[in-house]
């Protein structure tokens, strides 16, 4: 037995601000090293920030992730953590085709075929790697072997796929490094690891948070840790990045399957433990083809002197609500921050689903950075004024009133004389003169607009185009009404179960909802009831199921035909939708695009 | 010697209209028949359009391209063209992974990881396919092997690749049938397809137009049809799908690389024309492996009786100014048509780039379909209403004028309580109200906004986030400045050339340009000589250049600097544009995304 004192440092990388995330890796690596750690591991792409999309195509980024990590081994040792070995992930390149590919790959490389690239590898040949840092320099290093090509991921785009196996021995233990994708694949990384007698599995992440992953990812690496006969770590990042919500969650198994550790949820962490790992007796003489063995430290880091052994460590864990509400708090506050915004603001119209964006916005940055406007119409009603004002007073943001009749019969005078407007029409410009309020507050005071419009709304096309879908982030995009209603229950308890203000108007909660673009509309007025609408848009828009198949799982013909017809029909009217756009059905790494196009219908399944 | 008649049938396709492709198929077969044709051939994924991104991940739309291709071979047997081989691409699936992967491959499809789909896999194993229909069957099949995921493509998403190569015997003539990427793949199936022994190499294509293309097109078919050691047939889709433009172009070299015959561009075309085919004594008995080898037709459709040849085809070329201009009015006329619109409306200000926008939609749609609006603002200057009005009267256009001061004063009215607004918030809330004064039109007479903005004012931001972005088309996003100037100057001296009136007045063409949202306002106070930023835009936007690339291609470090400043400060602009949206920086198959986040800035690379 031997033992290793490991580190897993969960952190929140931001994409392309290199200096600030090497900053991020020295000061964990120290406090792991303070921990008296063997070794520090941070997650996939941790230097560059995952996902790094065109980025890897530029080849002035991909040099200066490569000089990056070269410069933070030389940090890290004048840091004095030079002992201590640090794997971390970053973005290098296939330096030598001939030698670094396959046959056929490295025929393909030579084959150039204009300026966009070599056919069949991007150009460049950048690759998604692992690094361990040691005394100042970079001992070994790693290529990810299986690239996800679904859903967010488009990693066939972005990296050319590693070869070999990589085993380093640290602190006297033989550890395997392998990256995210390549857990998830049979036969992959995972039994050669095992044929090259691996004592430690390590798996660096960035793994996004869809809702009940968790319980998949536990589940895989106590599957994983079996296959390779000894314990695993699945490190993963922390963080909200553009449309993606990294989750943490980062832990680590026995090779029974017994759960050892496990880190926080949607926070940055640090988890030590000690871990006996029998010795496998790996043979560096006789390894299978395509494995890389490399001494970093063939011993304990204080051998003989064993430490006290720290702690096995399990954070508190959410419940499945509680989850989705840290997801949206922690996107939202991120894409603010990692855009250099610092306050949000939002149109409030006493309805449930600004009333949850505004208590979101709250949580995640203070009621002194989110602003809300009121913006009545002559056809809002009482409460949709008194609503926002009880929101307000509860959230205590920055309140505003902006009535909004003077610019619609601006606009209604002003045009009359062109065009007869129509009923929509009319609808439309009230929400639009509302969207052009909110971006002259942005242009005057430097806020982030958000865009309240729910997942239901959004795949039914039920909003203005430049109207209420204005804004720069949509917490809800991937929110179904029905869950919007959840939350916010659920948010008003935690706040009762604390003895504080419930955030949200019991009225916004239990109104029946509506848009308020002409005297008593409401949602129901054009949708199926919401427990219906969302169920199909499951089946149909996440699900891609057909119409059979629809049918097939329940739902009644008239019901599918209605909501089919109007998701295919949204479809049709983001076709009038800014150039080149298409919208994305998702915050949460689920289904990518709305995989619908104007002259296919499901109804001619039939 | 075997004659063969040819007929390539380069026709307009539609993504997911199945029964309109099918009916084009049709329509052509039977000219093809009437013009004594042994084989027709249509372009790859006639019958579903391309691209069906994903649809083809929908089990719905794939079964119902499996039954439409059914349906089509006796429909054409119905149609008495039961006799004619017809070839045409299509959506297929793999229906047996066991036999018609790889080893790897079926492996991987075998593990099954959640209900996105199959690991390293498309859900549901789509294949982008040929059919062979003969005597009411579909009698061959070919899946395509190399499966583009650059620039605009991202098959991996979406196919899996095939595996076999397929020689049909087609009026005593071997066909090898190959699919787009196929031909550009060294050692690819244009390899064994020679050493199959095929006699003719028939590749279907959707290959998007781009400037210059052509020629490397050209070039290519001679080099594989030495290679292959027979005549190559290169057969392309015309039309504009979504932000392609496929530009036909078919062409039909022999072995030794003449130029056979050549198809229009920009344009529908039946290509006949007789091939006199050595026999290369393919021998059915002693194929390579993966070669499939089936007998479709074993004779000439009428052998000792040679018809008259068909003359050689070669269509008039366009000039290269000639060839964007075409691209962009049948990338506009079939965006409009394609999605059920009938008529387009943009604001007109006088500047070429409105102007420019206007001339291209009368051109692709007739003036009476096209409503070009004045919409002055106490900023416009009297030039930008005579050279609209000079503009509507050359073209024809439905011409309306709606000044926007009222609106602009109702809104520096009702939000003078709320906030104080700045300078810039000024000047946007003019190019806002006139962008919802063209969503009033659409919504109420069921127009397509046009968006006028340019590639180069697109690329740095200078443009207002719902205002002069409005539109559901842009169809100057790849076109920078340069050359708007040069295209309006092309179509003015087309028309006088013609002895027609010149569509753009002459001083929209040489006025200083300007956005008019202030007094005295230029391009130039916010940004470099076009000629500068054009230039530099076409190395670090589409060639993903960094700066020392930059300086080494001779730009001055302080234009560098200028214009990569605007650039990256343009993408953290769009941050604050609708969720979840990327700008596309391409029309014509460049680069699809542009390759900059907030944080990574090329000036990092000093």
């Amino acid at each position: 037995m031997t033992q290793l004192r490991l580190a897993l440092a969960q952190v929140n990388a931001t994409v392309g601000d290199l200096t600030a995330n090497a900053a991020l890796v020295r000061e964990h690596a120290a406090s792991a090293a303070a921990a008296g750690a063997d070794l520090v591991a941070f997650p996939e792409m941790v230097l560059t920030g995952y996902p790094v999309e065109d980025l890897s195509l530029r080849t002035s980024f991909v040099e200066a992730s490569r000089t990056a990590v070269q410069q933070l081994a030389r940090d890290l040792a004048a840091d004095g953590l030079g002992e201590l070995p640090v794997v971390v992930g970053y973005l290098d390149r296939v330096t030598d085709p001939e030698t670094q590919l396959d046959a056929e790959a490295a025929a393909r490389a030579g084959s150039g075929r204009d300026e966009r690239g070599v056919v069949g590898m991007p150009k460049g040949l950048p690759q998604n790697c692992a690094a361990v840092l040691h005394r100042g320099q970079v001992v070994a290093r790693y290529a990810k072997h299986h690239l996800p090509n679904y859903g967010v991921f488009d990693e066939f785009r972005f990296f050319v796929p590693g070869r070999d196996l990589l085993v380093a021995r640290i602190g006297g233990v033989d550890v395997a490094v392998v990256i995210c994708e390549d857990l998830w694949q049979d036969g992959g990384p995972v039994e050669r690891a095992r044929e090259a007698g691996a004592e430690l599995l390590l798996v660096l992440n960035g793994s996004p948070w869809e809702r009940d992953k968790d319980d998949t990812r536990l589940a895989l690496a106590q599957r994983r840790a079996a296959e390779a006969g000894c314990p695993l770590a699945f490190l993963n990042l922390v963080g909200g990045q553009d449309d993606l919500v990294f989750d943490g969650d980062s832990l680590v198994v026995a090779a029974d399957g017994e759960l050892l550790a496990r880190g926080a949820q949607f926070a940055e962490d640090l988890l030590v433990l000690d871990l006996d790992l029998p010795q496998n007796g790996l043979d560096p003489q006789a390894l299978p083809a395509g494995v890389q063995h490399v001494v970093v430290r063939d011993r304990p880091a204080s051998p003989g002197s064993k430490r006290p052994a720290v702690a096995v460590v399990e954070r508190e864990r959410l419940d499945p609500v509680g989850e989705v509400w840290a997801a949206l708090q922690l996107g939202l506050g991120d894409y603010v921050r990692k855009n250099g915004f610092r306050k949000v603001a939002l149109g409030l119209s006493g309805g449930i689903d600004s009333a949850l964006v505004a208590a979101i916005a709250v949580d995640a940055l203070g009621p002194e950075a989110v602003t809300g406007i009121s913006l009545p119409s002559s056809y809002s009603s009482e409460h949709s004024r008194t609503d926002a004002d009880d929101l307000a007073e509860r959230t205590g943001l920055d309140y505003r009133t902006i009535p909004i009749a003077p610019m619609v019969d601006a606009f209604t005078a002003g045009l009359s004389d062109a065009m007869k407007l129509s009923p929509v029409a009319e609808e439309n410009l009230q929400a639009r003169v509302r969207g052009t309020t909110l971006m002259a507050l942005s242009n005057s005071e430097g806020h982030l607009v958000l865009a309240t419009s729910n997942k239901s709304e959004l795949s039914v096309g039920y909003s203005t185009l430049y109207g209420d879908s204005v804004g720069g982030y949509a917490p809800l995009k991937d929110v179904p009404k029905m869950l919007v209603w959840e939350l916010a229950r659920w948010r008003n308890a935690q706040a009762e179960a604390r003895g504080e203000v419930p955030p949200i108007p019991e009225n916004s909660i239990s109104k029946v909802p509506s848009a308020e673009l002409r005297p008593g509309q409401t949602d129901q007025d054009s949708l199926p009831p919401y427990e219906v609408l969302d169920d199909m848009l499951e089946h149909y828009v996440v699900g891609a199921q057909g119409r059979s198949e629809l049918l097939a799982a329940g739902f009644e013909a008239e019901v599918v035909d209605e909501v089919v017809g109007l998701v295919d029909r949204a479809e049709w009217k983001r076709r009038q939708f800014a150039p080149g756009v298409k919208i994305s059905s998702v915050a949460f790494g689920r289904d990518r695009r709305l995989p619908i196009t104007t002259h296919w219908r499901e109804q001619q399944s039939r």
